[in-house]
């Protein structure tokens, strides 16, 4: 009876186990955490449309991301300082997401080398990257993972200065000086990187290109134009600007402004398996979480990160069989409809 | 003074009375229970509109139901594991709602044989019907009931399988070795049950067919297409796909979809009288109720019950003198209307 | 310091003052009370819209109702039994409104006999009727009062049975053996009393009728067709029906059915000056409180009802200046606009 | 850690050190506070749409109000009685905000002297200005600050009266026999001053005149006729008429009615840098606080202002970089977009 029945539980455990001034870190938002707020909140805006009688003796979850195969469409999203949770950090997360088939995507600071995770375990990665102040430093990272086994660039474009989150400030926290970082620094992120340098991350790359961080259809626009792989729908987990729209809110207008011409992602706020069927309806191709598998890493590690991943699954294949799908390519925009906007008191 | 004065604190009562372990059964939900408690708050979504000044002197509250006589709009929905609650179990419900002269759905999932039901009483009846993985089985049930008093089949279409109720979970419920079952076994529902099977179950009865479960106005469409008699919105008790309309609030769409062509009802959330006529004034021909009646048994036994139907009764009755109407037929769309979607903080 | 503020901490008062199996009928309603405290909340729906630079040098309250002088457009409404606040009852009341210039609507069920009533005090008084199932009652009513100093009749037409309180179930409320009772009993009213009804009322009284308990513009519309010489949105204080709108809700509607043929009141929930300037923004050419005006006789008598007009009229007064007016006559439709429908957690 | 991370923590220091029959004058509201609660959570009814990808290397703050250069479009709204929270009172205040080159406005009543004011500090300076009964008295008012520095004259209309604020009347606020004001006695403002007034006013100044206190598109359109230089949105931080709109929410009204013919400002609940971007996306040219600086006086004097000042300006900045904007000019419509309006109970 131990075992956490559920995300949020696996959440709340973190929460109770770790250090309060390390914990901040991971869950906390920006400023007032409105939208940190909104991000779990807007899941409630939208109810599923089951439809009955249909045959759904057999079920899968299997998908594919720009063409890969992955076991679900949940993946994990990129977070920094893992080793703050658990000294396998980034290693534990990769084996367990390469068992359950999984897409992982590796933050720009990690504690082991791109050589070290591409031993660690070989299923679906990609390489979540922040273009530095200093250019140099982005040529020679992307140089470096080339033969790591990353399927695509994840670039983070909603961070040209770090927001201001107040719960680290309140409770003090800091990187410890001894942390095992494999860049040996925190990075130094270019503020002045403009829709220009895409052309430029281009030709530094062969993988294909995410840009992660789109809330509005004119972004969604503008990336499609400069040749973006898919889009990410981000709020950086109600990390950065506190106030802007929760994820799922933002994903119906980026998905109109994309229109097919690309894979649409988005993160934030995912505790459910019915979360991810809603956001597959509003057109979603995956969804990602990093809180879900940040507080699975504290409270256990890689089988920690297992159970996450295995809560999700389940409740996907669940879920999709009582909406009456075989697969995530059969959740349709007719599968969700918004919620009855007023919740009367008792 | 100690008798409870509505359904509410008859549920409060057997809350208090029944071991935790056993009620989580009744009357949780599926994942965060969100549509469980929507079920209960969507009827504080509309005003009833009532009329002044019409002889109201003579009120019944007797209406029919494909065609039966029975004393009120509001019925007995199915549930399981009655024994549970009481040992007299079907049997008491059975005698309550034949004195009051309500329908009873009996559920698949019996501890009496349909021959003993029918012998405790006469009131109108109704079965409800799972059809199992091995369909013989459904064969044999069908087979077995033809002589025991019910009315129609009510065949529940939403759960291919079964939702994950993690309150049961979370509290170790489980069905006791030595219940009392009428089948002996649970029930092992088929999950490859499509619309076509309905023209198969329809072969193997000569009674009226309610399809039970249904939430859209496509699946009403398909219901009323393929023949069914009635359709009955429903999202079992919030029980199955966590994150679904309430009842109440996929009830408009339904009955617009059937457009007249058969009998609509509802279940999900009924407390109140004024529940009752709201279901009505949407379209619903009757409704039906489950925890209510589950919480009556489990505090008074068929007393219990009997009293239960009486509290809906008498509020059902009070409710359409002061609605202005002197039976179930006059309540029309015009009774109710959407509530002014804001309550104001204090 | 010790002089409540405003109406609400009168109403405070009296319920830490008066036994709670007494306050429960005073304040208590039908049902859940979802009425009773919508009633309360419905004011927040709306906003007023201000203007500056207006003369408000001279402010005045004053208005007419049927043509009778008021003082404020606040008048009490009526309500029953209220000896069992004060033995003065009636009369207390019937001074402090006579002194205030404000209207009094005397209830059907009072302590004192029209000819003390009238005795007491000689400001503007409207009779409250209820037709009983015994006519000759209702004719004997009728002859008594006429020379009593009534301006109108205001004949309630939303009981036909009395609501279900539970908060007196709960409490078993009671009315004492030896209260007196003008009457000596209480009233049996007629369920099947019908628009046709109005005719005879007509004949039997020289005295303009009005119509409380309207709720719908259907029998707004009705009421106006019958000749009705005003109507009086009322849900009864929440007392009969739950689940109907809030008082201040449904009056656009009436007023629009209205369409100005006659003059329309509302009651329900007042508690503050710019409660009473939103109805009359929104149509009504006066309002009427019961609770505010119960809670001030429960705590002072007389002198306790004297500060409840006060406080309101003194309030209605800084309200006008502050809203651009001189006189309730000029607070028109483009002095409210609906409350932007969303608050926001913190 | 013990600095005030944000304005509302500054805003509790202030609740919990200042007497509380003292801060009930400068943080309560009139009647219900329904309107002081809603100018803050108005703020929560616009979400931000922040743009990626655009070079923020350089982000700037500054812009002007009437062609007068201020370091950040917020500023200082005028409020009285401040020696009663700080001995340096209007100095202190003028000190701090010139030294951040943020615009004050310097109320009527004060405890200083124009000309000592204009001695502390010469920054950008605003003079709020009521017309008083006895209309000689303004004109001396107006002649006495000729040569003090003063860049435009703010002309509050919206208190003819002054509102009902039963904090102050429950904790007995009085004003102390003893303090300094330097016209002697507090203002008795007129009650008759309509929008003719007006042309009587500028006859008496040769400064620009504002007109604060505006919250409809009417009295909007009637400022721009009758020549206002600017209209100022404001409630009076809800302390004149309770229940009416939120600042926030009544500037797009306002906005449109000006259409561009002058500059709009805004004040009421600013507790937040994105609080101040989502005024001029909503057309604003600068937003003004009195509460928050009020409450860094109380707890810091002229240092504890500065704190409030640079926390806004450091929020403006992060925010204008974070929204894709290097300047508060570019900040427009399309950079906000009404919140989804519900917020579904977990």
């Amino acid at each position: 009876l131990n075992e956490p029945l559920n995300v949020a539980e696996v959440i709340e455990r973190a929460a109770a186990t770790v250090e309060p001034n390390v914990w901040c870190y991971f869950e906390g938002g920006a400023g007032d955490e409105v939208t940190l707020r909104s991000n779990v909140a807007a899941f409630r805006r939208w109810l599923l449309r089951p439809r009955m009688l249909v045959d759904v003796a057999e079920v899968s979850t299997a998908t594919t991301v720009l063409g890969t195969p992955v076991s679900m469409p949940l993946g994990i999203a990129p977070f920094a300082l893992q080793r703050l949770l658990d000294p396998e950090a980034e290693r534990a997360i990769s084996r367990a997401s390469s068992a359950a088939g999984a897409l992982m995507t590796v933050p720009t600071l990690t504690s082991y080398t791109h050589g070290e995770l591409n031993a660690a375990a070989q299923g679906p990665r990609w390489l979540q990257l922040y273009v530095q102040r200093d250019r140099q430093l982005t040529l020679d990272h992307l140089a470096e993972v080339r033969e790591a086994g990353y399927g695509a660039v994840v670039l983070t474009v909603d961070l040209p200065y770090v927001g201001r989150r107040e719960r680290d400030l309140r409770l003090g926290f800091a990187v410890p000086a001894d942390l095992r970082l494999h860049y040996g620094t925190l990075v130094d992120v270019a503020p002045d990187l403009t829709w220009r340098d895409l052309e430029w991350v281009r030709d530094a790359t062969e993988l294909p290109l995410v840009l992660k961080g789109i809330l509005t259809h004119e972004d969604a626009t503008l990336a499609v134009d400069h040749g973006a792989d898919a889009v990410w729908v981000s709020n950086h987990g109600g990390r950065q600007l506190d106030g802007v729209a929760a994820s799922l809110d933002a994903l119906p207008e980026v998905v109109e402004a994309v229109g097919g011409r690309c894979e649409v992602y988005v993160d934030g706020g995912f505790r459910r398996g019915t979360d991810v069927l809603k956001a597959l309806a509003l057109g979603a191709r995956a969804a990602f979480a990093a809180r879900a598998v940040a507080a699975g890493l504290a409270v256990g590690g890689e089988a920690g990160v297992a159970h996450v991943l295995e809560l999700f699954r389940g409740e996907i294949e669940l879920g999709l069989a009582l909406l009456g799908c075989t697969s995530p390519d059969q959740v349709s925009r007719s599968h969700v409809e918004p919620t009855v906007p007023y919740d009367p008191p008792a």
